[in-house]
């Protein structure tokens, strides 16, 4: 059965995270297997994904697989599932991979986020549900010093929500980095795998270093010895974006 | 009575077009004078735009002004406003000005635009209703070219809608510039005054250029002998974003 490899992007808004749910509650993993079913007429044998998601948190490229009983090309796979998905999903890129080669969630070597963050007095209408607002000003400099301290291989125990059901808390954060565009803040975060909420508990900490709530020294405390409480707030979902994941060498067979 | 002079930013989505109408169509002048009114407890005796819009059409920031019997301080009108506006409509500056030195529209001698245009073959489920899509590829840098023939003084009959109500359609390109950002083409415009749906149909003229279906000379045919039919599509309402308007020195007593 072949495993088709899909690149998808999403505003995720309307769902209630990535992960199928009881009942009517709209997932994407609901729309893409519904999709599917339409498509080919069979429902999917198997669903993974690079990353798992909480409600109202977007994707610029989430890869996931679909194990399915279909022949179809991957071009028509690709136009097939766009023509059955709602507006706020679509399918970017489609592979036909051999699964003994890939995985999308056990293969991956990286994550990569963004989140984007408005800091200015006024809420905006055109980043509504799409960035995160902080009115606060803040210093963005000394936030940059405290992203470099967080780069690395850590016990990430205090940035991570009491719900995370990670067997370790250690892992390997390649990247966190702060660009300034005008009024926004783009926060790159890249790593080996995040914990639950993870990201946005980080980005919650950094800002509340640049507003002077929390010391730079809080960051060294953090990580050699983890204590939730003492980390900044849960950030918003809205300000999240799932932008990729890496692999290492699989045989693709085609590709559209 | 005080003149106050409000910069907007709104999501243009669910509005007919920036003017008042009649019955109980949504716009954007009908928020915000209904705002001005709960906030005061008068309805505006003036308001004035720097430039009229269609439906779908979005602004970082329009300026307007309103003639409204209040005292309240700039802050607290800035504030108010924004207490009684909905999500997609902000006012992110007010000044109080002197009426005889600053009028919104008869004032105003250069207007901006932005428009956004994907260029990919699926349609962004994170841009919807943000920027249009062409899905053929473009020739971007012929598409350069052909702006550059269009800045200047001109005749833009053939780049203005058959309903449009200007006295003359000569006006002033004081720049027509192109940029690109992965997928994303961004269009900046910059001109004395904008004829109806001139933004839309320039851009619509560069596309069908840049997809080879208007050859470059077109342009220089069109200024010299205008015709409507002759220049490319009136572009999707979706991609346009009003970004600015500059005025001669006026007079402010206060800034918020």
């Amino acid at each position: 059965m072949p495993r088709f490899k899909l690149h998808i992007e999403f505003d995720g808004s309307r769902y209630h995270g990535l992960q199928r749910q009881d009942g009517d509650i709209p997932t994407v993993e609901g729309e893409l297997t519904a999709a599917f079913e339409k498509l080919t007429g069979h429902a999917p044998e198997a669903f993974a994904m690079c990353g798992r998601t909480d409600k109202g948190v977007h994707a610029r490229n989430l890869i996931v697989h679909i194990d399915g009983d279909s022949s179809l090309p991957a071009f028509k796979i690709k136009g097939g599932l766009n023509a059955h998905l709602p507006n706020d999903i679509a399918v970017l890129a489609v592979e036909i991979v051999e699964p003994d080669t890939f995985h999308a969630r056990f293969s991956a070597y990286e994550r990569s986020y963004e989140y984007l963050l408005l800091n200015r007095k006024v809420a905006s209408p055109l980043w509504h549900n799409r960035a995160a607002l902080e009115r606060q000003p803040l210093d963005v400099a000394l936030m940059k010093k405290a992203a470099a301290k967080l780069v690395g291989e850590h016990d990430f125990s205090a940035f991570r929500s009491s719900e995370c059901q990670a067997k370790s808390p250690i892992t390997t954060l390649h990247e966190l980095t702060i660009t300034q565009n005008g009024d926004m803040l783009h926060f790159t975060l890249r790593g080996t795998k995040f914990l639950h909420n993870m990201v946005r508990i980080l980005v919650g900490t950094l800002v509340d270093i640049g507003k002077g709530k929390l010391d730079i020294d809080t960051i060294d405390a953090l990580l050699h010895t983890p204590a939730r409480t003492a980390a900044g707030a849960t950030m918003p979902a809205c300000g999240l974006y799932f932008t990729g994941a890496l692999y290492p060498a699989y045989t693709c067979h085609e590709k559209a």
